[in-house]
């Protein structure tokens, strides 16, 4: 039998907190577990910072792979399967673009993209097409088969069938990180009834779709959806973090810049502070690796590196309040930071977030996303907001949020009385 | 109000999903949670290679020591508060001595410990004791606070009530840790009705006694501990891991005291290869640290160490044969290996574990262990075994289990057929 | 002490699979959940018919009842106490009401008022202030007591905050009956964070308000509110369950009234045929003595009493189709169902059902709701929905929903093809 | 297709809070559950008079069934389906067995099968090859299905393999029951691991055999076994309520037999006491029915039945002792009873109860009970309990337990002192 369809004598199983087991029989998807690039995963957390407010937190993104697989394969063998709208040849492909998706992710993704200008879904498609241990198992199946799942993750695939099961409003990936965040943080809220959501899906040519019995257990699905992004995601504390690891990675690449000897060369970073980084050095980062120089900078003679290094690795994290949004408090803040000797570049930061829980692509919207289908009784597909009240709701409705966030003891400590009195003051008009 | 029981304005609280939320009120334990020392728990993981076998098992030591507090602080303010045998000045004692007791772990302890000689209990003793944040703070107390709570944790403190709260054979340490790994491994063996037991502890001048109408809840909590371990801790895939990880420290230790020039020099290591450790040196390591050199080492141009260090990271584990422990058996294969060019003292490892889920100490016992007592309806004191048919069957029975490990792929590679088949009966007449 | 305040030597406990463990150290609250009309409410299921639909759905009010005491127990020991809007000589009056609240429901409730003109409340009120043994124990604490009791399940009492514990739209009934509910069906959407809501719930003179920082909790439990109503309060086939009750309810009452004679005489019946009911009489009713009854009718003569209590013993529901609610399509049915000799009185019925997740009473309002308060930090109160987009949305928005209900096989065996052709084409049409 | 292999067009699906789905697609298992002796089974209890002490284990025998059938499905259609020694032919069969197993069980069994001497297993077999819709539907697969089907209940059909899927000491029935009991009582005793178990178990010709990877996972199950019969279904109070229903009974039989006129004819009962009892008597029978008699038999003129009802339906129960079996003592107190003037037949109650863990058929033993058995890697067979510590502690280990039931305020009412005094003296020396 051909490889993509090669089944182990005996199938494999990992326990799995949130699926029970988590079932492997194809000798592909195996293989391709085994390699050092989807083992890296492991020492990657899925909730980066999270963990520094909801302290259980510290699961990584190798059993959320695995999670995807599994919803993926339970989609197929036990929905799809023998269903017209199916190509069961398509299987292979589908299973692997769910394990690998990930695949590019580096460690604390969010902050360390942003100083290093890296883009994890740019490296998942370097690592599935460059010269590394997944592309040689993806290349057995035949030469073109992991640009071919490469381009699923990317979606630019011509299979929509196969993109929407893995990348959608309602798909394996966001299932998985739902339940299995809620898990870990230990919080109710992701709890939605996926075993309903699956035995309901359909398959068509070019989406998966949601029979319209199904209709309330999606409402539940985006409501936990919405949820866990206010009360978990955004958590203004673990963002604090978020912040403070931006702030360090900026101070270090600055300091490099300026030709700043390191007591400790940070060896791994320097294709970055350089731009200049192979597919293998990406891979060489995980989160091991940048907590050693963290750890490493709390003894720089920088004491802006050191501080924030010290700060993060310790959880000394900033104050943080809620305000307006407003570009005239940012600009008065700044101000009166720099006066008071506290640069604000690395002690004053200000963060907006915003989640738009369900939206789909309409004319003169920013956005690209694919609306959530329905299949009727007489077999038509109907958007969900036009269906469900609550769904129509939230539709197209974009909430924002900000946070100020600096050091407070800081605040306390500046010596001039009226710059100090200054900053409490405005701080006190923002609470 | 004196430090050691001046409480916060407002309560502060962990999600946690065992025990839902942990609850902090005292100033006291608040300080001790900010401390540097405390937070290295967190990367620390409470299972070490359990994770290779367990996929979600990434929980860290952090969780496990707020959740040891947080039984202990029920156990005081729902149970005991008000019981005769209580003396609510022992709290803040207790408190400490709870969270703190697993202060001393190091990265993969047990591999650890076994090539480099350290103890987790002498460092957690020299951590509460040294020149250490959390020594401040307990110092705050009283001076001789800190040593008190270290003596807790020895066991060598006066007060034997408040040592087995944290230490004997139905504790806090283990009530929480049962629970906390069977959550985070996914299996259901951990759980017992602690909730039942905490209701019906009752203090007395030397030790917690449980009510014998909790008598059933004990045994199941026994076997709980019991399937633990067989089931999860003992599991020979991730013992696999350890073995692994234990070659890696004995082939490094190895190479410097050969004068081995590394590539990359393991500064962190250095005080342990010497032999001469401060606690600052110590508390510089934890997982992320060890974890960086591990990867460092796969570039290391020792062929042993190289490929051993990869093997732990990539998870390309020995493979392993159950056997009986025959000292002859191992003498044929070790000289069959050294014969074949293979070196026994990395790649062919007998490793023996046991396990006596209940005992206490007898005549001519090697154990200390002290027995779980019940409190009868006319308030006299039994040992459990004479009332429970169940544990009295299991008392005083230690089980021994053997595996053989060995590089599968190494065997296959032998070029001297005779060897080989010779190596290869010997290990299918074990199987 | 005095009576109200009186404390059993030792607690009891009652394991719930809901809250774990219900405490009662009250004597006062002990000696209520012995009499007989406490007990009388296991044998009333808390979802009357919805076991047809969810077939684990067979727990009693009497758990439930118990539930509700134990949140409000919670709220008082745990949260209130020595909070200064809260006076804890309110304590029996709130437990006791609490505990009682549902103690005048019947068997069938809602089939069962519709027909006979029964009110659960006025029996609950009149149970708790007549000839009875929980009068008697409530009267042991003061000879107006009971009637204060009744007061505040009536939500006349003077004292606002007590009501408001036991009914609001977030109240102790509620979030027991969401969870329980959820549990005993086996759904996963009545899971909200009740730990978090309860720790943030605050007593006012007025009202129990709620932390900002718990509206998402709020949130996360009106959805789940909603979707209990929708998935399973107003599943069909259960809703089904109850049309063929109340139709069975409706020919009983008929024939009695038109003088026919019974097989056995339905002796508990005859003061709510005569309309002159005891509470004595009203006590005696439960829903084992219904369904005696309900087995006996499918022995009857009349073939329309036999035919439906035969249905709905052994669960041969109606068929349903939902349609809009049109009044002409219901005239034409009715119509063609009478002239093929189907008596539409009792086999077409149509059923209309509504729910407003969320609303508070404004000029023009019909309802008479009490808004749920959030308490800022700045010590302001705030209507919820004024804070959440999500609550805005659903903030007085009712959804209706409708459903014909016929047996499917009488239409199947109508004789005159013309009828049955004019039938089957308008029921296609709905569909 | 032949009737017992005919699939419905669409999957139907039960919710179930143990297995999540019970999933029916099957018309003739359809056809089963739409019977009107299979819905009976939701008016009967499935733990009898636990509610008493448990209040939330209300469910019904219904589910129970359901949940069998789908264990058995499972094990056939994920597991045995495509191995040499499962021949599919035979599913109809394990899966209506299966759902049937209990369809003879009556109203409060063990109670009411000691008074009446009925025997459900009699009543099973009698409903399954009766005049019945359930026979009805079993003939239409071939006339001698009906009886195949009893058979294999009754464990006298020659398919050993299928009997040992319902009924051995690791059957569908048990590993449902434990769970559910376990659920619905809210404690934690019955978890144990049955994904495991059911993935490890194999068909061979004889029996059901489990994997030896799954030796402990079956040790656990044997322990939850264990726990909920020593906790759950032994519990006192509970035992307290069946030995109250049992007078009862006795009472209304040893009246009707001296001609004692009712003031409400108990006709259901009447063929009982006659002992001319038909299958349609029988299945006129069930929980509601007993409980309206029950509550007539409160308004008796006999003082002894309306105490004994009247406690049982208001849950007034009998004080209980333990005590050590002696005939003795029981023979004392038995006299004394009678010279103050309690009738002992009624008032006065000793209640043994014993369980045997595990254990098989050896020469001498008098259970008839079939070994678990492992199946090695080698293929070999073997009994579990040489493979387990644990196990084998436990195998054939009877433990007996005595309680004495009686009524405790009628002891305090005793007129003469003499007497009163003895018999206090006897019970506190028991105490």
């Amino acid at each position: 039998m051909s490889y993509q369809f090669q089944k182990m004598p005996e199938e494999k199983v990992f326990k799995d907190p949130v699926h029970r087991y988590i079932h492997v029989r194809d000798q592909l998807i195996w293989d391709l577990i085994k390699t050092k690039e989807f083992q890296r995963l492991r020492r990657i957390k899925q909730l980066g910072t999270l963990y520094l407010t909801f302290p259980s937190a510290e699961h990584s993104r190798f059993t959320h792979s695995l999670g995807v697989y599994e919803i993926v394969r339970r989609m197929i063998d036990e929905i799809f399967r023998n269903r017209p709208a199916w190509h069961n040849e398509d299987r292979p492909l589908a299973l692997c673009a769910a394990l690998l998706h990930d695949l590019g992710h580096g460690p604390f993704s969010h902050c360390f993209e942003k100083i290093f200008n890296t883009d994890h879904e740019a490296y998942t498609q370097a690592i599935i097409t460059g010269d590394t241990e997944v592309n040689a198992i993806l290349s057995r199946v035949h030469p073109g088969f992991a640009q071919e799942v490469a381009d699923v993750i990317n979606k630019t695939h011509k299979n929509k069938l196969v993109i929407s099961m893995i990348s959608s409003q309602i798909d394996a990936d966001r299932m998985d990180y739902l339940q299995r965040d809620a898990y870990h943080t230990g919080v109710s809220y992701g709890s939605f009834d996926m075993e309903r959501i699956l035995r309901l899906m359909r398959p068509t040519e070019d989406e998966v779709v949601i029979k319209e019995s199904g209709m309330h257990a999606v409402e539940d699905y985006l409501m936990s959806r919405y949820q866990m992004y206010w009360q978990i995601y955004f958590h203004p504390v673990s963002r604090g973090g978020e912040v403070l690891l931006n702030r360090c990675f900026k101070r270090v690449k600055v300091l490099y810049e300026a030709g700043y000897q390191f007591k400790s060369q940070p060896m791994h970073l320097l294709p970055f502070f350089e731009d200049a980084v192979s597919v293998q050095d990406y891979l060489r980062l995980d989160e091991t690796v940048l907590f050693f120089y963290l750890q490493e900078w709390m003894n720089e003679g920088d004491a802006i590196l050191s501080d924030l290094s010290r700060r993060f690795v310790n959880r000394d994290l900033f104050k943080y309040l809620p305000f307006d949004g407003s570009v005239i408090t940012i600009g008065e803040l700044t101000e009166l930071f720099t006066q008071a000797g506290i640069d604000p570049e690395y002690y004053f930061v200000s963060d907006a977030y915003s989640d738009l829980p369900y939206d789909y692509d309409r004319p003169g919207s920013k956005n690209n996303r694919k609306p959530i289908h329905l299949l009727t009784r007489q077999d038509q597909i109907k958007e969900i907001s036009t269906q469900s009240v609550i769904i129509n709701s939230i539709t197209g409705v974009n909430r924002m949020d900000y946070k100020l966030y600096y050091p407070k003891e800081m605040i306390v400590n500046i010596k001039d009385p009226a710059i100090k009195g200054a900053i409490i003051n405005l701080l006190n008009e923002l609470n």
